[in-house]
């Protein structure tokens, strides 16, 4: 009954030495939660001169080696990427021992296989720690949900992003000057390229579109923008029509009409959000997913989306979860596929636009441009147009259309010879 | 493996119903996330007269003889109320079968005994739907946070007092005013007082303090105050120090210093928070809850509390996972009261109060008053003078002290011959 749970430890990072630090700080209560005490039987780095804090005699640099051991019953890997967390985590499955993860790029990539892997050795896969860090998401989604539909997941699930767009909104900086603010400080690292071009968001959303909708989704199935081309002008143009804008996560279950069953459509990019939606007010490095499900309505989970201590509570959490599962000789719920719906490309995703245009202001001009909009059967929600001299703003909202629909309108837009420039071009979630 | 789960459903109000039209609408997505068919096997109700659009062969006025059948597998309690809820509970859980109920009042009341019974038959007893309806939040806080610490849970988990308090805030209206409309419009009941005197609230507080503390916490050991006596002043007032008012279901662990272990305080009343905080923002209808961890930091969990619907969504959830547990022959992770904290009274609580007065406006008045804090060594933090004529506005709000000290200052406040009036008194939560 005293005997412990062994926990293979990989990786010893951030993340990692706070998993180690919880886990001796909270033995007492680990012990009482789980039924037996928890220790921590090898910590697999690379380079175990760079960890002096660490218990020397844990240290090993043979992940390998470790996830075989005999007395090793369970595996917690925060090394992050593709390779060799993915080798080690299917060894350790294989080898009948559940997995924590916080990889959510392995997770978005090859997130079938693995859980065949688990399934089949009768194991758990657990990745809490994968998607908005502390906030636990997966859980409900997988299990809170379960017995609901959902229609759509819409999250903010970066944080140095909206560290960004929150800094833009309140200064009026433009990207540049923000993402250098968000350097100094720490909020993005030296090479941001995962985080403003949207794959950390997207890999995310891979995660939460499998499970809310019973269906695997991978990265590469995931349309994504970043938001190194939004302007100080769109983020002044988002105020004016009494919105923010966000880099959005959205995975929706679309009607598919008259066609056979609904699909799944599942994207990343910036988008002018009303400043009355419950996502509007997550500002800084803050993470919140907003869910849409028939039954329970709405609902938001808001909290620290990064970080080591946040992020490893979730790998904690999960921990507790597969050690009684495995003193309990169960597996508990993973994920399913079994509606597997088609992944529908964003040309066909229903969507909705902001376009500011400066035109010139003489009769006819409106006119002009509303009849491009209909020649692509996109239908206006409302305009409003200020004249100032010879010229005008025009600025539009449209009501929701085909994705290629709009873009295929903007592109006209701006070839029209009385369309002067193209001032802010910014999808729009959130309107009623 | 297509024998199917058989489910007594216990009442047919409206989430009765609901339920069971989410069973039937359902029913391919709960087969396949169960693993088999589920079934309703008979509905327990008084008046069979009044259901006329459930399937007639299914009612029975006899719920005991329902949950004794050998054919029920699992049973979904939606009656409500302490008897005859508590005694069908029991002798399911004691005859091997999974319950899922939404009952918050029998939960607060007799939560240990009834998860005592649970545990000896190695059967669940879930109940997500009891406290915030649709919003997951106990399998969070007792699975995903498992690994974490957690310091206060702050709710707004009743959706009436939420909306008479929010539109007093819209329009200046008073209580009377406000509970009105809200009773024209549904959101009251006839008889509200288990709403507004906290009485729902504080049996909320009891199972989030249950599971969040390790500790069993029952209803009577709530503090509890409702919302009857804050007025249209005291809404003003909160405008001022740039607050608003909710009633707040707060569940903390307090450090009893040179003592042995630490407490928890559970209580219930209105409090002034800023506008600025997480739950400020949440109107009408809507429940929220924050809740702050050692590891995880600030997390909240925000959707609809109420309804036939959202509180079906979280029952079925339950029965998902009872379902599938029982299949698998093992029992999901339930509360533990292992950690037994003491539970603190209010007069001992650190709390924070706001305090508006009417004075004379001469010289010493303000000394006079701030000796009076003194006496009672409760520390101010801030305070406003306004002089107009021979009168002057007094607004203090205190840093924390016990509960006790701060009321007996405002007592002593009330027979002092400078203060003309006490005009606004309120606790003050979440200020730094």
């Amino acid at each position: 009954m005293t005997k412990p749970l062994k926990v293979a430890l990989l990786g010893c990072g951030t993340v990692g030495s706070a998993v180690l630090r919880l886990i001796s700080e909270q033995a007492d209560d680990l012990t009482a939660r789980v039924g037996r005490p928890v220790e921590v039987a090898g910590i697999a780095v690379r380079r175990p001169a760079h960890h002096p804090d660490v218990p020397q005699h844990l240290l090993t640099t043979d992940a390998e080696a470790l996830v075989a051991r005999d007395d090793v019953d369970l595996v917690v890997e925060v090394i992050g990427g593709i390779e060799p967390a993915r080798t080690l985590i299917l060894a350790a499955l294989e080898a009948g021992k559940s997995v924590v993860s916080a990889n959510k790029a392995l997770l978005a990539d090859d997130g079938p296989l693995l859980h065949a892997a688990a399934a089949k050795a009768g194991v758990d896969l657990y990745y809490e720690a994968a998607v908005a860090g502390a906030i636990p998401l997966l859980r409900p989604l997988r299990e809170s949900l379960a017995g609901d539909q959902l229609r759509r997941v819409v999250g903010i699930v970066n944080g140095t992003t909206n560290y960004i767009l929150s800094r833009m909104a309140e200064t009026g900086a433009g990207f540049a000057e923000a993402l250098a603010e968000a350097t100094d400080l720490g909020y993005a690292e030296a090479d941001p390229t995962a985080d403003i071009d949207g794959f950390d968001a997207a890999a995310k959303a891979a995660i939460l579109a499998s499970l809310a909708f019973h269906t695997p989704v991978s990265a590469i199935d995931v349309y994504r923008e970043g938001i190194s081309a939004v302007s100080a002008s769109d983020v002044a143009r988002a105020a004016e029509i009494g919105c923010t804008v966000k880099l959005l996560a959205i995975c929706e279950r679309v009607e598919n009409g008259n066609e056979d069953g609904d699909s799944v459509a599942v994207r990343v990019h910036p988008a002018m959000i009303p400043t009355t939606h419950p996502l509007a007010s997550v500002g800084g490095a803050f993470n919140a997913v907003y869910v849409e499900a028939e039954a329970a309505g709405q609902l938001m989970f808001y909290g620290q989306g990064a970080g080591g201590e946040p992020t490893a509570s979730a790998v904690l959490g999960d921990l507790v979860a597969v050690a009684r599962n495995r003193l309990a000789g169960a597996s508990g719920q993973g994920p399913t596929g079994y509606a597997n719906l088609a992944v529908r490309p964003i040309a066909d995703t229903p969507t909705r636009y902001h376009v500011s245009l400066d035109v010139a202001d003489r009769p006819g001009v409106l006119a002009t441009v509303a009849h491009e909009f209909a020649r692509h059967e996109v239908s206006i929600a409302t305009v409003r147009q200020d004249g100032h001299g010879d010229a005008a703003t025009l600025v539009i909202v449209t009501h929701s259309a085909p994705d290629a629909a709009l873009s295929a309108t903007i592109a006209a837009l701006r070839d029209m010879p009385v369309v002067r420039g193209v001032t802010s071009v910014l999808r729009v979630e959130g309107l009623s």
